[in-house]
């Protein structure tokens, strides 16, 4: 124990808090790897003895609760304190044109996502507003517009006291998760995995838009089964729908390029002629918009305005032709989405229970009621998957416009858990942030989550004024609108990165895609997770060992330098000590584990190696361990004392010096030789 | 990248096969952490294009195909052609007593362990014979008994008819594994949870003995109900059997106590008397022995006999005790056994369905029968549970008495999966080598596998003539025999080390015996291992930065030198983003990531690291990666190749100052200083 101690006063252990030490190897000194790793900034507290561990419980919590009512706590778990005080007036007006452009936004695709949800289009417009106003309290991020998503909508299942009871439970687990710090379990969703997710979802979701633009209907829950049914069903092909919907498509793809591509440019020729004209949107520079005037200005925010409203400007011009052809008689030509019941959904308490559906006249259930338990058992894992997805949702509109800001994920959860819960009260479905509306909000310059108010304030005045007009709205013109919208979801694009960067990495994405496919969406992204995590474990299970041959300098006495590459937790040391026994057999030389890289162990490792060093000391074979980080060791020498090791070059060889000395004189014990030659034979 | 290559040379990197080069850091070269990590041992193969790599598929398979019928592969697979050409005579002396020893404790615990299993006591014979013949040819280790053991008899439910297809399908399923290499999944069942598991597997068996001993009845499945039912037939307590059950515990534990404590010696005093003296068993050395004459060692060798074989005499003198009473017309003082059928099970296919039970006289169906698949969705989630839990006490023998050889985990599984497969031909119910019994087989010199050849024909033996005599055994002897065995595996002494060296690994290993005693055994076990690889996902996702602030020499310009413990894969990569990020902010100065101790990254981390740069970017804060594995760069090359990466320290601070110089002249932005002044408020 004395080596350790030399080692960490020869090398300058630097204490914590140590500010601006130099700590450059200084000449002459060997001082190989072991570099401060006693230093670290997280959980590696000095040690500390049991009873003075249980002692501290009671003063721990005490401190904890404390904490949750300071000041600064409080500020963090409702944001809006943070930022209401230093609120400006080009806040304000960032946020009125942002809360408008996406209130636009929210209306069109709202009444839309409600068809995926199999709900009446209503309900979608139930679930935009509330949720958006307790986002302004306790959301962290200026950027989310709380409501219905794509995503959330394909999860959502059944009737609609089902949907506003999920909506109910799923705020209830997502509150839950935020208040217990789960917010973590994101992390478990590698990229890999999310993107084939992303991409089986936009694949369904445009399956279960086609029968809309055709007009047909069709059936079924599974990819596969809903293209039979649509093929079945081509017969039925209606002319007006579909001339409708993909002439939507269309102009959709095409208007959503005006933003992106195009802008208005104000050309000077060299002969001093001027021309206005509409150019690719190359971007130029900041000179060029001090040259624009404020007509060229007004232009390019129409333009921009143009192609960011688009969905609403599809609804309006749909909904006029479809009226028009109604009104002049012809009222077969559009499905329309039809009567939307005026107002405001009444607040309620969401439905705990079903009641049975009975036959008025007969007496008879057409269809049993449930109990909350029923429902409960009915949704299953969806209640897991659910929030996980729309915490997944919502943290990609945080990090997208972070700017490399800490995301809280434990706020958002929090945020969107109440959100949801306050829309179950209005016959809400489960919601998020998403992302497309979340790049609207950012693009029309949003600078506080106040953003939020005006969107939720559109909304409301939709349902109290508009409603009678959202008659006409053309189910094919919405369907239109979200096939527009998936189309970009599917993720082609990362698979050439992936196989350039790491390709077994391409494997737990295209399971997640294909399971997501095949089976019950929350089960299929569910097998993609636990592939990914089989990786890790593989990983975990699998380290590498560097092997070297060396000899020692002043005896010139071989040894082997054996340098596993990560921590010893029980999935590897098995494996690990069959390697290093069987390069002991091979070689027959003093066998030293540089333990450098091991950053943690645990009781089966420390079992292990105490049964690895009894392996060498059969054969009388020296081990020793080098540089064993103390906290590593710790453990180690919880089941077992009987180990060498040293934290020095120097040190260890003169120890393999010596100790090869004493088995030289000893001679290896003739078995050995035995085995070692069965071994390599 | 010039600088990689730099280094490369400039460190004297060693090619693959370099014999005892020496490798020690040069004086006046500094040459950090970083020494030959691209040498491993293992899959970190040159790098190939894609192209070659899909070539070379066909020839790939085909050379597995030709090695699967290599000489030596065949050896390595059938293991009797190793060690039969070598065969002596002192192999034969040892196998023949080993052999012998065994049977006489396999028979009494056969037939006891039909007990836990709920069926007659001869179907624990009719897996005992077989399958050790079997074993001779495919077992890997000299020391593996195979037959019935408790903890397979627990886990075996239902008739004979469905221990028999369990067998059988255990036995498949063992064999898949061993073909498809999934041996190493029992590396996921770490120490703690296997002993958590071990023990409440005892206590189960215990409990379920109870009964037998005060002779009355009980039911119940789980381990309170028992508990419950034994309480509430206290009552019925019969007197002859408790008498019986517990002499026959208190004598066996005795009896174990003799070749393990006590040994005959001969005393040499120093007035030239001469002493023969039982005497505990405290080890002398060799010397002694050689003093001892031919009658010291018969003694010493009946003792040890005595004790090893005290199932075999505590069956025998119950037995006879019974008979006496029974024939002396007491017949209902003891629970015996009863009429087991005379002669060998008759050899026949295992039963893929059971019929329906009729009754002959009505008609009636009693019980449904069932057919192959509701059989293999009845025993369920037991079809992974048996074999792995096989495969774990089969490994625990062979480990025991490796001496450090490396245990071929695949061979096993062939060797018990075809043992299996043929003991359910002869109606045995699923085994596997016991630990016990294992024990006595390397006690009584065992040397080849062979040794399972006699026992096997002890076992025949004893089915052929001994069967009228077995109707006399007491089942309250059977009772204690088991307990007796039982409560030693109750691992108590675990505890104490686990504490000491890792106190966290308490929790899995206490869930795991909780979780068996409570739930039914085969979730019990995969709750124990869940939990215990949540352990090691949590450690994956949340790696140690070591932080130290550090200055150039020549410049004196401050940078934050931050080290990563471990690699960077998706759970973690978000986690450690956010560190960086945070610390960059709050230091406003160069930040240097070490990489040394990286040695794998995945997709989502070059992902995650492409944000990281342009996160600095944005805030134009230099940073730059240091010392990165070659094959990790690859991976987040495969994304962006837009990150400044050196190999040298001093490379690496000239850059520092370098990118310092430009920094000060652009000066930082003053948008930076706002987000820093905000971060740390």
């Amino acid at each position: 124990m004395d080596e350790k101690k030399k080692y960490l006063s020869a090398s300058g252990y630097s204490l914590r808090g140590s500010n601006y030490s130099i700590n450059i190897p200084q000449d002459g000194i060997i001082n190989p790897g072991y570099r401060g790793s006693s230093e670290f900034m997280l959980d590696e507290e000095e040690p500390k003895s049991t009873t003075e561990q249980i002692k501290e419980i009671p003063s721990k919590l005490k401190k904890k609760a404390q904490n949750a009512f300071r000041k600064k706590n409080i500020y963090k778990r409702i944001p809006i304190f943070n930022w209401l005080p230093k609120y400006s007036k080009e806040d304000a007006i960032g946020d009125v044109i942002a809360g408008i452009t996406v209130g636009l936004t929210v209306i069109p695709q709202a009444l839309a996502y409600a068809g995926i949800a199999h709900l009446p289009a209503a309900y979608g417009l139930y679930g935009s507003f509330l949720g958006c106003f307790i986002y302004i309290f306790l959301g962290s991020c200026k950027d989310v517009p709380m409501g219905p998503t794509a995503i959330q909508s394909l999860a959502t299942k059944g009737s609609w006291q089902k949907a506003v009871i999920l909506c109910f439970l799923t705020g209830c687990i997502e509150l839950l998760m935020g208040i217990f710090g789960l917010g973590f379990l994101i992390d478990f969703v590698s990229g890999p995995v999310s993107s084939g997710f992303t991409s089986a979802v936009a694949l369904i979701i445009f399956t279960s838009q086609v029968k809309d633009i055709f007009g047909i209907e069709s059936s079924g829950g599974t990819f596969v089964q809903m293209w039979r049914s649509i093929a079945e069903n081509m017969h039925a092909v209606r002319i007006g729908d579909t001339i409708m919907g993909l002439s939507c498509i269309v102009v959709l793809l095409l208007m959503r390029e005006i933003p992106r591509k195009w802008k208005f440019h104000h050309l000077n020729f060299a002969n001093g002629n001027k021309l206005f004209q509409l150019l690719p949107n190359i971007k130029i520079g900041p000179k060029n918009d001090d040259e624009k005037n404020a007509f060229h200005k007004i232009i390019n925010k129409t333009l921009w305005l143009v192609g960011t409203a688009r969905n609403a400007i599809i609804v309006v011009i749909g909904g006029a032709i479809a009226a028009y052809f109604y009104n002049k008689g012809n009222t077969d030509l559009l499905i329309m989405i039809g009567e939307i019941p005026a107002g405001l959904p009444s607040f309620q308490i969401p439905p705990f229970s079903i009641p049975a559906v009975v036959n008025e006249t007969t007496g008879e259930i057409i269809e049993e009621g449930l109990n909350f338990m029923d429902l409960i058992s009915e949704l299953g894992s969806g209640l897991v998957v659910i929030p996980l997805i729309a915490l997944l949702e919502n943290i990609a509109i945080c990090k997208a416009f972070a700017n490399g800001k800490t995301v809280d994920a434990t706020q958002e959860l929090i945020a969107i858990g109440t959100a949801n819960i306050a829309n179950s009260f209005v016959q809400g479905y489960p919601g998020t942030g998403a992302l497309s509306r979340g790049a609207v909000n950012n693009a029309s310059g949003v600078r506080t989550p106040m953003g939020s108010l005006y969107t939720g304030i559109l909304v409301i005045l939709s349902l109290l004024f508009f409603t009678p007009y959202f008659f006409y709205i053309p189910k094919a013109g919405l369907a239109g609108i979200i096939i527009a919208a998936v189309i970009f979801m599917v993720e082609v694009r990362v698979v050439k990165p992936m196989w350039r960067s790491k390709k077994t990495d391409l494997i737990p994405g295209l399971a997640a895609f294909i399971a997501c496919l095949v089976l019950p969406l929350e089960i299929g992204i569910l097998v993609g997770i636990g592939l990914n995590i089989l990786f890790i474990l593989y990983h975990a299970s699998r380290p590498k060992i560097h092997m070297e041959k060396a000899i020692t300098p002043n005896k010139g006495i071989k040894y082997l330098l054996l340098t596993p590459d990560r921590c010893l937790i029980f999935p590897s040391v098995d494996y690990v000590r069959n390697l290093i026994n069987k390069q002991g057999l091979r070689t027959q030389v003093p066998v030293v584990i540089d333990c450098t890289h091991i950053y943690g162990a645990d009781f089966t490792a420390a079992k292990v190696v105490e049964t690895l060093v009894k392996d060498f000391n059969t054969r009388r074979q020296p081990i020793i361990f080098f540089n064993l980080k103390p906290s590593v060791c710790g453990v180690f020498e919880g089941v077992s004392l009987d180990f060498k090791l040293y934290y020095d070059y120097e040190a260890l060889e003169l120890a393999i010096e010596e100790l090869n000395i004493i088995g030289s004189q000893n001679s290896l014990h003739p078995q050995i030789n035995r085995i070692a030659t069965a071994e390599s034979a």
